[in-house]
């Protein structure tokens, strides 16, 4: 990668930035590609955030931001306009310009957990789903399973608010998709996702019952591994279908590469040339 | 080169970026070195500028910035602390943050063309020196020749008040050295220096009366190509020692690598990694 007077940046934003992750997937990718552009890490405290933010946009050449923790839920009252995921999620990770300087938000977390399952053969649309962990990834994936068509929803938070609140924000915007209230009984669910922190760190409990899973049932995981987290194992175990949390971050990039005009590729080829260390 | 969240940024501003050097010499050096740091352009118009800059300050691993035109000399009114150099100069191209979070600000463009002069076995102190052109870079070459204990130092610009400011400010910081008027006229001196951007463009005419150098002067130039410029072509023909601008650049890197906290290395090294097409 030979960075020169006309790379374009995608500034990564978020604190600390130690485990951050784009960098290592986008930059290989763009040396690949031949893409003049570089995604870099910018470790931003809250108290920084807005000022930054609005400042790396008067920059020519900053072509986008990535958004992370913590300022996902932040940015996106700095937004001029916002995807419909964005308004569900009440969180944005994604942020460009637009032709008038304008800025604009979004959010693909959810669009990758569903690309990985489109992929997997597993079809949402008419499918019962239940969604634990009712927080911005988790809201993100509920909206796209509206969004893809999905049967019923059920959703489930240790904070009964959240799920009460993502019940609500779903309804304005896909008000034909049946929102239930769920549990951490998997039982009767075609796909069960796990958008709950737990699977992070070891002896962590599992985030649902799992010997209520169905057999034929699919189980998603956002916790950002490539390998089976205990969940998976166990619901693999079961002869569940599974899908790793890092095959939802490889599924979004192209969702992500397209929102910032850039030349766009398969997950597959991402994976590839990605340099990541778990 | 592989950015990852523990890279450490240095953002190089200015407008336009199309010509930018630093980040093909910068980034090839830390990827030889091992040294987990970027150099990145950012494009920044001057209405912008203050507010960039104090904002990406505030990123936990922006390491400093490069600041080149337009923002040279507004800049310096960003510091909290600026060098003698930057004093004479009246302008900066270096910024880090010190310990108590403070800018601080510094200018090389002169270190860099007087460590190319003793490398090549020129000896500045009690030597008698002409410098035509009393912008930036030609201040910083005068500061750092009185730092470095000129005889004599002769200044000419063809905005004449150019050249009398900077006598000015040259006798605040260096009382000693004896500052007098110059003109196009290199007799005498045994250093010469062009410091104006005549030689960029083709058909430039030649800053000084070539006719009139000393075969045994030393004739320096700041118009940042490797080759010789028409005035160092007409000066090696009539025997003088020359220096191109390109040393300039080379030379004065390890004080900005030295400055910003980053493992230094020599000029040579930083060429033979560079990555510039002229």
């Amino acid at each position: 990668m030979l960075i020169d007077g006309r790379t374009e940046v995608i500034a990564h934003l978020g604190w600390p930035t130690h485990a951050f992750k784009a960098p290592m997937i986008y930059n290989p990718y763009f040396e690949s590609a031949g893409i003049n552009a570089v995604v870099v890490p910018m470790g931003c405290k809250p108290e920084n955030f807005a000022a930054l933010l609005k400042s790396l946009f008067t920059a020519e050449n900053v072509r986008g931001a990535l958004v992370t923790m913590p300022h996902k839920v932040s940015v996106v009252g700095l937004m001029d306009k916002v995807s419909p995921a964005v308004k569900v999620a009440g969180s944005c990770n994604a942020v460009r310009r637009d032709g008038d300087g304008r800025l604009v938000g979004d959010m693909f977390d959810g669009e990758g957990f569903v690309r990985g399952l489109s992929r997997k053969g597993f079809r949402v649309q008419g499918a019962r789903a239940l969604v634990i962990g009712c927080g911005g990834v988790g809201s993100a994936i509920a909206a796209s399973l509206a969004q893809a068509g999905v049967g019923e929803l059920a959703l489930h938070d240790t904070q009964e608010r959240s799920a009460e609140s993502l019940a609500q924000r779903l309804k304005m915007t896909y008000p034909a998709t049946s929102v239930v209230p769920g549990s951490t009984d998997p039982a009767g669910f075609s796909l069960v996702v796990n958008a709950t922190p737990l699977g992070m760190n070891p002896g962590d409990p599992l985030p649902l019952d799992v010997n209520r899973l169905d057999p034929d049932a699919f189980v998603g995981e956002v916790v950002m591994k490539s390998e089976l987290t205990p969940l998976l194992a166990a619901a693999r175990q079961r002869g569940c279908a599974v899908q790793v949390g890092a095959d939802m971050l490889f599924e979004m990039i192209p969702a992500y590469l397209e929102f910032f005009g850039l030349p766009g590729t398969t997950a597959e080829h991402l994976r590839s040339v990605a340099r990541l260390q778990y």
